[in-house]
């Protein structure tokens, strides 16, 4: 177990006390299996209500890449691909779940993890405009994450023009919210559930990375847009017996607004030290708006840094600096920020 | 949350106490992710050890589906298909987990869920003898679970026999152990952890079936027949983030022999509650040696009977009759089994 | 070369000279590659109009376990099954082509070739009465071929069954013509094309084994049923760069009943073959009434029989005989036939 | 058909005139079928002569998409993905045939089409020296085209090099010689058969776009590196029933020098419309030295040109000029290039 301070990454403790403690006072109760149980069904309609959509499908997973798999799997048919940023999870650190599947990712440039609509509206056109088009891999979806992998954020007016420019290709969306509660509770964020449920034809609520063991909360608005998902999932192998245990995540995560809550902590955390960052001289790679500090550090003092604190190498910047990661979680405390701060 | 009697499944509850309280005691600790931490480690290590087999590779999966289309994939080239019971989980209940992958389950005729070397041996003369053989696919491996679907076990001469046919035409043999405590804690059982790892090429240690939360522990007793294990657990979005939650399931079954507690505990029940049935008429489908007990029943007491306990629908006997099971588990306390014995 | 005469199969010749000359006076023109040639839509005309079923889909593949492979994968969704014969084609002789694409083939016994419409329709009465079936794969299309493999046909009022059993749960029927041209000049024959076109989804008219080089014709009646079949056919490595080979193919098949009179001649060497068995004592294995004779033979009579002819082994029928086929063509002559007949 | 002068592409005619012939003389021998023919073995023994590899491994297959699946399916593992350039076939024009198979193609840039081994041994280090690597795709292989789709050319010295880092980092070398017959014949190319032998680990020598009807001849000099290739075609539904029409195409091309010829006759042509465009003053995109010429041409000046001949769009140059592709193949005439010319 690790004694040295850790900013690694956001899912390096286990789960927010109140979902343990739910753990506990059920272990002995017996339900269904499947997520056919109360506690999942308690979940749900609680995610349904602050997605203010009564009729959506909502079903858990376990994992992100999981969830990713299954539902892009969900929506496409076999001939077609997502479009993604070249950095999206899928892209890159998913070891080819997408393609495993039968499906292409179809990559476009990035800027700070995000893409534009207007470039997944240029890829559309050119694609139909290619005389050889139906030589391509038709593009069948449009895969962005909110939080992105840089931690930047969408605005709603963007969520909206991918809206469009899906609408007028007549292709899905979805959303990876993989940290969406380091969203949802941030400032600048102006994009809720419910707008998301207006938006996306599906998107998923991440839970390993803010504050559950584990579990991911598939919403899907429009039901009849993915039918027999239970098989589905179970032909991915994604179906945990014990289903309960998903939906006690999900229904303590969405107890007393515990979800925004545990966001709001991490940001804040990350906040100060961003401040302290800057006040101390250290130059940032780009102002993240969620959870993630990204720092620009000098070779020598980076190894020196490492001997104390447990950071994420991001990329080499040049010969003599690098890029790292500090992450923040629902369970940083005060004293760790401090402790970093001390050392930095 | 249920309140009638439930003897219908063997994963109703959630895990034995002990495993609860050390995700407690470890819940704030910082640990690296994906089983790269000392908990999973020293899981590791005790399992090495119950199989004597120092050098076996061992990784921790979710569920049993899971796992069998991880372990398949793993094995197989993608023009192989592998040789289960028509009644193999596999080949009945995984919602084509296999063929998602590629691989055909290639089935042959079972007698209460067991297949015999001697049918698997003639499969393979077949193929082999037949001119066409090449537009067939080739077999690649063979599948057994143990206990089968049927709660039935293998004697350590007739899996020994499996090895030698597996030998004679260089395929794999894979053994689903998603109810291995059951089997291993039994009276009639010859079957050891040290010899599945001396006889199969893979096979994986139940946990959501027998304790756990979920999880189950593959061993691979010769690494180099399946390189790259890891790439090939994320490929399938099988890697969970938080690994040890999964060494923490494993650690707590494998320390002071709870895996084999929790085996026996079950089968003394079953045994219990079967030597009820005899006395009070029941007719047997077959003599079941493990956590599952198969009765024919009569459709209307079976009416009357659902409404005090629930039980597993298990197949049609005739017109009038229909065969249940009942399924006793790690968690079955005596007041339970004492409860049903008097409905009975 | 073969200087032994042969009936081991149906594609051991080259094509009909009308194909082969109209590749020699069409060879140095031009054309738009992929099918997208003036041959190629002459040659579809000419289908739509023998199916009567002006706005149906025609395109060509080059072989039929390509088109079957294609074809269901192009209707089925990736968490769907086939339902075929155990001896389908499909089930044994494509090498897992099926489930390659992810498709599991779910088998229902055979009476020589033919499953029934009543077994299909228990199946899927099986299936959704199964408390567990959304962990099973659900059943998306019921294959068949016509004739058999067997040489068998289903009547008019059989197929008509199929589609009922298809419309009330909602899958798709799809019918594998490789050897059609046998059937449709078949006395025993009430199937035409136009019925083909309005009872099912989508059905092949095969060519490679009734007279062309190669090529298969799939037709679908409804074409919103498949869209983008073209990209689909592309993705399956199953385009040909110069379609009008293809075209031309059909082109000469439809051209003047040349299909018709191609299976007719076949048809009538098989009775003349079959007559003369029958006369000469040897027992049928059943009367196939297409271009197949299925034969039981005592084994060394099959041994010194094999020195003068090529016939294709079906199967051991006991110790001491053996079912073998002799199949006739587009291409037997009559001198062939009386050889055979001399040679019995 | 096709009255303009057409330019467009090498795969618009039928086949070179000795392989009708061909066709003509054996059509009605009865052949074993799947290419167990005598032809085909003749075709086989002829291209192992030519590459100097005797124990090379030769099978037909029909297209190059086809081949292409195939082969890289064969030679890689489940979690495996094939390197190559962004404009490289697979990459773009085959509609995800390969991700269909679950396998990514991870791009790299190009310059005219080529990739340099410096750039691949760059992605494989990085790959290895990325602490996540175990989550993203394993490299298992090098795609390279020669000529490639740009009809640039590799020398020996560049194909040594990639062998060198294939060997270091222990992944396959795949060559794609569609249009192989205009680089052999080429004065700029070094690589020989042999040496593509000695240097790769499978290879196909492209018969579509070379003056066969159809075809594509895969050698794989180290059979050992691909077992049981048979089954693995026919599980990819590429298997020709009446192989011996690939072993014609074949047994003609290789017979006399013929390819050699063939790819000769194209490049003089090339060699004297690329002359004519330059003494016209036309600027060309860049010198491709095999059957592709590539042309920047003003847009109003390409309207008219459209009208009387037949081009390929290659991609928009500026917002007045366009790039476009005329392409020679083995049945240009004199007096079409010169009817070309004349009209430039």
């Amino acid at each position: 177990m690790n004694e040295k301070l850790s900013f690694a990454c956001d899912y390096a403790k286990g789960a927010h006390p109140n979902i343990l403690r739910r753990m506990m006072e059920t272990n002995l109760i017996k339900t269904a299996g499947y997520g056919f149980d109360e506690i999942s069904e308690s979940a749900r309609d609680k995610i349904r209500k602050a997605c203010e959509c009564e009729r959506a499908t909502v079903e858990f997973l376990v994992g992100g890449t999981q969830t990713n798999a299954v539902i892009i799997d969900a929506l496409l048919r076999s001939y077609q691909g997502v479009i993604a940023a070249e950095t999206g999870h899928i892209s890159v650190h998913e070891a080819g779940a997408i393609e495993a599947n039968g499906h292409k990712v179809l990559t476009i440039p990035h800027q700070y993890g995000k893409i534009s609509a207007c470039a997944v509206e240029k890829y559309l056109d050119d694609y139909y405009n290619d005389a050889n088009h139906e030589h391509m891999v038709m593009p069948g979806m449009v895969y962005l994450s909110h939080p992105t992998e840089y931690g930047t954020l969408y605005s709603k007016a963007e969520l909206q023009a991918f809206r469009n420019v899906c609408d007028k290709y007549k292709i899905y969306l979805y959303v990876d919210g993989a940290r969406l509660a380091y969203a949802l509770s941030c400032l600048e964020n102006d994009v809720t559930l419910k707008c998301l449920a207006e938006l996306c034809d599906a998107f998923y609520i991440g839970g390993t990375k803010c504050g559950a063991l584990f579990g991911e909360a598939v919403v899907v608005p429009k039901p009849e847009e993915m039918p027999h998902l239970f098989t589905i999932i179970k032909q991915h192998g994604a179906l945990l017996a014990k289903g309960r245990l998903l939906g006690i995540q999900f229904d303590e995560l969405f107890r007393d607004d515990l979800y925004m809550k545990i966001g709001k902590s991490a940001i804040e955390a990350a906040e100060r030290i961003t401040r302290a960052l800057q006040e101390k001289g250290y130059r940032l790679y780009f102002e993240s708006p969620t959870n993630q500090i990204f720092v620009i550090i000098e070779n020598d003092a980076l190894k020196k840094l490492g001997e104390k604190v447990e950071y994420s190498f991001w990329e080499k910047y040049d010969d003599n600096h690098t890029v790292i990661r500090f992450a923040t979680d629902w369970g940083t405390t005060e004293a760790e920020a401090n402790a970093l701060i001390d050392i930095l």
